[in-house]
């Protein structure tokens, strides 16, 4: 008979006995097949209640230690498969994490600076929506977002964009990356996708992680050109032609239908347009986003809440053609949605409720003079002699064109050793990066005044 | 010279001007490389200032129509390509959203019921968040997830499960669907996969959907079983042992070790272990997760706040063994986090507060009542002689067997014309239908007590 000393048993009394008889198990002096007393012997033996040996027996059957003949007993299961030394082993290891530099001033940060968020309003209605909307916070999102912050959504791009679109067009998502996956899985992976160069590098990324087979089409002044989209060979091309990242280039009206004419030339062809700073283009009036002047539906549209309210909520939208948005409502609508509830109710309390409009009405006067006071420090610093501004006139960026004999890479090297991070146009390219040298990226979207004259003055010592 | 009348001009006079310009070039008007009048005659001519003929010129040209010439003017430009019909085309469409159909009782649903999410908590937390981690707000999150959340889960985990993980192991993402994806771009795609028989059915949509080469293995009495693993020929096996849904099995130590075995047998191979409502096993203590005895880094552990907290807060992790943790960081940094940081550090302190342990305990004991509850109602109700309760012993649901001679199919579509939702177990199986006949799935996570009886009599009136 089974004989354990209770004396030292911390915890539940059932636990204990439970590892007591595992350990036996384990340890090879409990045998296979061997049977276990009954719990009633074992309970008047040990001095416990058969409750507890139920309990223990129970976790062990339950585990696969132990195993029951109905009207014979317990008895201890078969383990010839288990290697003894895995259960305590243990793994050296050394995870490397890649460690996110810190510097005095970064020039090429999209960061949102805390002081511009709106923090009291975002509080406030968060609260109430968790006050007001317990039943609908809790029901399961359709795939595509919420119906309440797609239409809020709708409502907003007819008053910023111009733009018609129905709110069941709509698809809501956690960050652009997150919609392009999306997007492969709704167009074919084995279609062929064509990005710009230079262009958002993050995308090349996503392609050739997920096995996409794409190229690069160059540019010219206007944009990327239809010759280049030929050459590619691709269907599907990925642009940006309302405020081109990095060279800030805003497709004319002209390429534009051009672009829109060869998506026509053939019938998987496809345009996916990242609209993701529209909100921010300084002068004029906007221009309408080839999605709303397409006709054809050869155009998705993409856009994220990251410049206009912060990068680090995630929502992002796209905007599906009518026969795409069938074929993602018949295809895809296992997915569950991937923003949580209560930023979506939260998101679209604060665009209905005007907040949104109040919001970036602030922030853009805000960066048109974070934008103004920069290109007057520049113009009026040491460095002033040594650089052009190339002014695209709008967006949360421009370029500084230096006058200097060093390399690029030289130079973001010296600044970076100085606590400056700046990046070059030409780390943009993806191919033939001996275009566009000197020149390089200024981003004043989370602008440190107090830092900027130290870091001009560090950037004319060093070119 | 140009003549505009300013009359029944609305809104900014520039882009007034702007708009009859633009009309009269795509009207043809006024026709390609004609030239523009100057600002200073066409001001004069008209009446209104030179900025405001500036601004509309300036528009016309980001949008292309109009191109200057340097101190010659401005000229139309040449819009061959522009089709111009397209401008005002409107598409016709019809957008078949999937409906949701309302029931009266869906004994499916894995809904929580709004009465037991921890409101009140839940917003204080957010607020004291909100109010005073503005800097860490607006910071970019790492790709793994915020440091403070990921170090909470390995603590709670620890408690709770008893594993030792480094926080750095551990991803974090918004839903287990989209951490598929990162394991499909981090695996492989190229390689083999396998899923249960019956199993977790948008598994098979989401690896269909992202055509990934995937096999259903046949489970018995204690899960799935090496001879399957090994007929599938995959590398990697999808596996729920620790209750696996719907059949409610937990899979017995022995027949972990085998798995693992198998797991060992080859290079490529690994376990992606779900882990999905651990915390709700109702009785004894909860069965170590295979990752917690693997050795030999081959689990892929992942787990979800969805039953703990609410499928509608989209956050979900997954644990790396430390080789493929290392793989990720090189090859994968350069995603961004799915799940906002507003919920990050809620949830983060929600946890480290001691409140989500809290909240486990009311729900377990919660569900545990709601279980024995419905049992008992069963067991008196005219059903009662009619079905069979197979216990499982944990989790969130159980399995009923009914006594009767129609199909699946028909006692799914009698009930639901009757406002009742039931799924049978036999809709679990990819293949082979014809096993589990009658055997259908009670959840109770979102039970609504008032309606329990009136269904439990229509179900025994449809059988």
């Amino acid at each position: 008979m089974l004989t354990y000393s209770f004396d030292k048993a911390k915890g539940p009394m059932y636990l204990y006995l439970y590892k007591c008889i595992k350990n036996d198990i384990l340890s090879g002096k409990l045998g296979p097949n061997e049977k276990l007393p009954s719990k009633r012997s074992f309970a008047q033996n040990n001095g416990i209640s058969i409750i507890t040996i139920q309990n223990a027996y129970d976790q062990l059957i339950s585990e696969g230690y132990v195993y029951t003949l109905p009207k014979k007993g317990y008895y201890v299961a078969a383990l010839d498969m288990m290697p003894g030394t895995a259960v305590d082993a243990k793994v050296d290891y050394d995870i490397k994490v890649p460690k996110e530099d810190v510097y005095e001033c970064d020039l090429s940060s999209n960061r949102v600076n805390p002081d511009n968020f709106p923090f009291s309003i975002w509080t406030r209605v968060s609260r109430d929506v968790m006050s007001n909307m317990k039943e609908e916070l809790m029901q399961i999102s359709p795939t595509a977002g919420v119906m309440e912050l797609r239409e809020a959504i709708a409502e907003h791009l007819k008053s910023f964009r111009g733009m018609l679109v129905d709110p069941n067009q709509i698809i809501v998502g956690s960050g652009t990356e997150y919609l392009y996956g999306l997007i492969m899985q709704l167009l074919g992976r084995e279609k062929k996708y064509v990005i710009e160069n230079p262009g958002y590098k993050k995308l090349a990324d996503i392609y050739k992680q997920n096995k996409i087979d794409f190229s690069y089409a160059a540019l010219d002044d206007n944009g990327i050109t239809v010759e280049e989209l030929e050459k590619s060979g691709a269907e599907i091309a990925h642009i940006c032609p309302n405020h081109h990242f990095p060279t800030g280039i805003t497709m004319p009206a002209s390429r534009r239908y051009e672009v829109l004419a060869w998506a026509n030339g053939g019938r998987g062809r496809y345009i996916i347009e990242d609209d993701y700073d529209s909100e921010f283009r300084v002068a004029g009036k906007p221009i309408p986003p080839l999605f709303s002047i397409d006709a054809c539906e050869k155009v998705i549209y993409m856009n994220t809440f990251s410049k206009s309210l912060s990068p680090t909520i995630r929502i992002s939208y796209m905007i599906l053609p009518v026969h795409l948005a069938n074929r993602f409502y018949e295809t895809m609508s296992f997915y569950s949605c991937t923003v949580s509830n209560f930023e979506q109710y939260t998101l679209a309390r604060f665009i209905s409720q005007g907040y949104l409009e109040k919001h970036i009405n602030r922030m853009r006067l805000y960066y048109t003079k974070q934008r103004q006071f920069l290109m007057h420090i520049i113009e009026r610093s040491a460095l002033g002699d040594k650089c052009r501004i190339l002014e695209n006139d709008s967006g949360l960026h421009f370029l500084i064109l230096l006058d200097t004999d060093k390399t690029d890479a030289d130079i973001e090297r010296s600044l970076r050793d100085k606590g400056i991070k700046i990046k070059a146009l030409s780390d943009y390219y993806f191919a033939d990066s001996t275009k566009s040298k000197h020149c390089f990226i200024v981003n004043y979207s989370n602008l440190d005044e107090n830092r900027i004259k130290g870091t001009l003055k560090e950037i004319k010592n060093t070119i």
